[in-house]
């Protein structure tokens, strides 16, 4: 049965050799191109490889050198003209290569294939997204850290489940987001040592059969390492799939970050007011101020998740090597960088700006905050904690029925419900005496909270030097 | 303490009234205005209300209809100019309107927020979408159909967990491919009417104060029902999440019957052949001819999961009403439309164009898949049936160990194993004859995959008068 | 090679026949038991198609149908013994009654196969499943809109971006829930449709080859239809993964009602006051009170998610008719189905529970909430909304920088905004008058609320009939 | 408006002081007592710590740790009554210490919340469970290497875009996907790292009041460092999340392996056999053996993932600090070790029992395959590589012409399209030859097969010391 009549008895949308939406659909151009620069400087370092297995002469390389910095220009300079039959970036740039140098241009891809070109192109690009992006997310944890450094005599209401908990101070807040981007940092650099390895000399599967120097190779492009098998080099995209997953683990501490602001922002809270550069007005409403960019911050942690999702469900099932497939890799490694890129910038900004209101947050403390003091006190008379924490209780209750704040209750009240209860009772009442008891390692005393400012100022310098 | 001031003392990377970086983190015009269209649809038909309930002359009226005419023409012919503070397709056509009327332009957003307006663009929008993707799974599913009908003679082995069960016609593959997609095709159907309600008229999120006819405006964009309330209407994107899921759904089957077809056209089965127009060369190997479209079929269903994914999680525990949140569901929406639009049209070609091997497809068969035959052989003489797979496992297991098909056991060997067996059972080891039991409504007879031909050939017909 | 040789060469783990960790990897006993009622009802069914088809009995119809009752009444009363070799519950219930009956029970399975019994088991199962789900959500509904009706003169602020918009109904966000959720029934009621479809007489994969009245058993089992093509009716799991998604679009809208209320019932709103018996303490604080319920409702959005996107992953790029993969549909489905069950009944209970503290949900309302209303005041004298809106603007700055109430603001103030201001001005600042021009279809008048409740009655008198 | 009354207006399904179905909702004890042995270990730790900053006495600690000592041989031997009101492990445990030891119990929770003994105890549960997962994986790594060893001189097709590609060493395939799992068990140990980190003592949220040394709790426990932030430390869930996804990539690893499996088992390509001990049979097809391990293999990598899914979306904009949604955690992590344990053990099982068919796999290797090799001998005639590929091209064009193998081409065939092929040529059409060719780091060729083999051997020798 041959193919056209196929066609016609089955009324097929397309007859022809070609189908333009298949074209389109196998295409990778529109969005690789953005590799140019790692494409480039991958067949600068192989046309090098290649001359010393004496595969392109001395002369050869040099045109090739030469005509990979031309085509390097044109990109630079935004010149670089894309033709309907450059499929990816590799062929647009070998195309142009020829085009520029003729003859010794068809040598370039000798022992290669673009099964390892491109996962070559794509880890020299990830690395420079990560260099990136690591600056942003520090530049972000320093301006967190200064700031509390500088507002450390703040105190406002810990929350728990959304309800006051205890006193805390307004810092150990801020430096609890900053300790998880310290170690969305620290997992980056892992990221960065997975990405930093070599895979060009795979060939399509089995390797290469010339006698190509791949110690050459991992020097001139900075690699430090070699990958180790080439049927796995080829055909694995771990680490697009661990960069998408920590894109998206990194934006949920931002998501939270910025949950607790736009709390804090709402009439209610008071506590802190966003920059007009960093909100936004409404179209019907004239006396709206919105938390847009808190907003924008909090959905991202979606976007990147929803690519790192995609991308693992592509990958679920795969056969080994190289399959079409995994062309999925890029967008999404493009996006998540896009919008990690974006937001990290756009919390720098927030968090610069942000106007806190120190009285507000303060008034919003209350006594009732201090009940497991109260219980503490008694621990402190000996009381087994769980009988205190009951005794502290039914004080809560007692204030609630009385309908008074639990600083309220006279010594009376609180003898009736224990006669441990003495006149130095009243020195629990103090916010700032309470919040300096907890002074243990990670807590929200003065002291402690300063020392997590001088823990994460040294972690900051080691990784900034 | 200052704006400023903080600003300087944390080291902010931005200093100013605007930050760049936050003005593009929070325009939506590179991608909303795909929806010109729509927008101005939405305009038009609100206008009238306007004038209707008093709040514009009909001299504004006829003003506000030409000018949003004259910017459809600047958009059809690709001439519309976005300017900077464009911050999306809204404001876009609004600031347009007003430099060509004039003073009118600023009373068309009267009693109507963005908040209502992009949900209604969005509407409209994904109505028009569903049109063409039910289209194009139509025209999917009669080319297969069809070539159903065409081949209904040909058959080979069914597999299930890979290995191969019993014989089936090559048509009845075909078709379950279809059934599924036409449970897709209802599905969609379902989702267009919920997509096909009117929220214009919710305002941001309080309703309208004004005698906005919204019956009127149901009318004028043929909408089928009007939203119950407000405060949904406004912050509600149901209709975005089933549309991505429904995506997700249905290019779970087509990844399903692309990989049936990549495993039918390795060389070890080389059952099918896909036309050269859907597939591609090597970069280095001379000989190859890889399934691409294939294998981009299957990846899909990942891609449109993702969004899926997502969106899902930008969803998740996000207050009621509009938050810029949901400014998340424009790309995933035209990403899952614009995948799916060309997914289903690169199947169609691929079905329409496929050549099949029938010769091998049926040598592929082996009477090894006719046990459960000899066991249903043997189930006619009375033996219960767990009994008879019994025994029809045996006469496998003697065939293997003499190293001889099943269907050379001697009459002899097949009594050793139960003396039930007599001459006539030579008559199991026919294919035709095989298939031709299974004429239960879904089976593989000829009749019943006929039949099932039939019922998709109504099926089809009603859906597309 | 040989197998254990080959074990002694690689020091695998395990020599033997038999893994027992493979055993347990393999088996689905421990949670398909669960649908052993739906199991049997399927035999019974069977067994009678069986004896029209003449493949049993009438005696051996009564014995296999005698043995079921007998089994099913073990299950019942919770006697039924598992054995080891149980691998599932067809397996289980099948080896129990040739234990019971003997001979004839070998004959059940006659052209039947677990591929097509399975997913008869399942449909059962989830048809019965999904009438208590739409029980339990109409129940949910009826709470709210009551509660709607009888709390329709409450005022209270509505928030976009989670900033106060403009007043509302507080029976205005309750109904804003209920109409989500009626979305929701109706969704389940269509994929009930789907569901309601009989697979059995598909066999394995080709059909049966047997007399099975596949109307009988459709009528026996009470579904609406037959499966149109044996492979697409034993490899499809299309109402499982729309069960799933289901799940998550349902318990994404719990997430966004219980988010608001976790809000409202901060220290900081103090709008609503959770039940004790929907709340919980602190093994720390003796004053806390913390919404429990709301957490764990906001919380199973992702856990239901999760099941979903687990099993789309497990279905991506899976051959057609009946992989092993496809055991992963069940545990997905119970643990979706267990988690919107409890999900609905406590929201339920929330929702009949719940305490409003209405003299604070009016006195949150604001002057600066009806600047949306002194725009219209100058539209109805003819200003253009655009400007109105910008006057309007000036007006809540006047006031901002006075530090005074926008309605503070004396005539003189306004007119110096705008010459249009009157001294009918006063009118726009009160809240009862502002909400009753929402009346529109789906505002937040009385009237307008009112007819939501009527509606929604209506709509639920229907699906409860 | 009284609790009691809303619940009879509204007409909720409970009406009480509490809601068993909220309790049971509510609870965690179902699952979470699987951490009974790491909750006793923190306790124990935590009493010495109690001791040192005397707020218990030696004798009281004595007592404490003797009771607990008690209730670990209670768990250890099955008997363990868990009461109804033990809502968590950590109840339970405390509930029993308190009726082994009464008074001195009391104190045991003193300074400790729920919060940060939680965290404790997952953190302690998950180190272990890592060190076995490390384990099962080297396993595995060490019979893959072995295996690949032993079976380094059998060849077969290489396989790209699931079509032949170039002939390898069937120890390469195998090699190529321990070395992912190499990758697998380096991340997992980083993970451990952020694990193994000790956040007792950060109470509620402020940290605690007490002297309590959290150096000696960081020793009596073995933790390798101390949480820097309270609020992060007790809100913060990074390590499961982690986790999750880690075991989602490591599976989505072996779902490839798997898949690769399942194709070679397949009677077309029949190059491996699996060991019955894995493999199924069917309840309707006498002569089916089922791959089923391999499919549940697969299948997995959708379960673990969907684990992973479901709690970032928990995740997603969850305020700071503890809110109940965390509860989510314990259910998705012990899933994602039951399934990663199960896998890695039974992937164990088919590796070291598999059988390979080396005849079939050779035969299968194919002159086509070779013409890359052909390309080659042209370039290394000096013929540029783009020119080589086109003219190996023409030859596998031409061989398909005459419907002939590529190396049935006579010299003059092959001349006719190149006049550079010579006599030598011949050389080309052997494949062990060409294998030798991929000498180069990560190559096919037996040397760097070898060599890959050692430094596997090397890296699994530095890790199981």
């Amino acid at each position: 049965m041959a193919n056209t009549e196929g066609g016609k008895l089955w009324g097929g949308r397309f007859l022809g050799d070609t189908d333009p939406m298949m074209e389109k659909f196998n295409a990778s151009i529109a969005y690789d191109q953005r590799m140019w620069n790692a494409d480039i400087r991958g067949s600068k370092a192989y046309v090098k490889a290649l001359e010393k297995a004496k595969l392109v002469t001395t002369d050869e390389m040099n045109q090739i050198l030469h005509g990979l910095d031309q085509i390097c220009g044109e990109w630079s300079k935004g010149v670089f003209v894309i033709k309907p039959e450059d499929e990816d970036i590799h062929t647009a740039n070998e195309r142009r290569l020829k085009e520029l140098i003729s003859a010794p241009a068809g040598k370039l891809h000798t022992g290669r294939s673009r099964n390892d070109q491109v996962v070559t192109d794509m880890r020299l690009w990830l690395r420079d997204a990560i260099t990136t992006l690591t600056d942003n997310a520090l530049q972000l944890m320093s301006t967190m850290v200064e700031r509390a450094a500088a507002e450390i005599d703040v105190l406002f209401p810990g929350y728990t489940h959304m309800q006051r908990a205890q006193p805390i101070r307004w810092s150990h807040w801020i430096l609890s987001h900053a300790v998880a981007l310290s170690r969305d940092v620290d997992r980056l650099l892992e990221i960065k040592k997975r990405v930093n390895v070599l895979p060009l000399g795979s060939g399509a599967i089995a390797g290469t059969p010339f006698d190509i120097d791949r110690e050459l190779l991992m020097r001139e492009l900075a690699f430090d390492g070699i990958s180790l098998n080439s049927m796995d080099a080829t055909g694995q995209r771990d680490f697009v799939a661990e960069f998408l997953f920590w894109a998206s683990l990194c934006l949920t501490h931002l998501s939270k970050m910025a949950e607790d602001l736009m709390l804090y922002s709402t009439k209610e809270f008071s506590f802190v007011s966003l920059s007009d550069a960093y909100s936004t007005g409404s179209s019907l409403m004239p006396q709206k101020k919105n938390a847009d960019s808190l907003e924008l911050i909090r959905s991202k942690a979606g976007r990147v998740f929803g690519n790192c999702a995609g991308f693992m469900m592509t990958l679920k099932g795969l056969p080994s090597t190289y399959n079409k497939d995994l062309q999925e890799d890029k967008e999404a490694m493009f996006d998540c960088y896009d919008t990690v890129h974006a937001v990290l910038q756009v919390t720098t900004g927030v968090m610069s700006t942000l106007k806190i209101n120190p009285s507000v947050m303060e008034a919003a403390l209350s006594p009732d905050m201090l009940a497991t003091d109260l219980a503490y006190y008694l621990v402190r008379k000996g009381v087994p904690f769980r009988e205190a924490h009951g005794i502290s209780g039914k004080a809560v209750f007692a204030a609630e029925s009385k309908n008074i704040a639990l600083n309220q209750l006279t010594l009376e009240d609180l003898s009736a419900v224990s006669p441990l209860f003495g006149g130095d009772v009243s020195s629990v009442w103090d916010y700032r005496s309470s919040v300096e008891q907890y002074s243990a390692p990670g807590g929200t005393a003065k002291s402690s909270v300063a020392a997590q400012v001088e823990q994460l100022r040294d972690w900051l310098q080691k990784r900034t030097l």
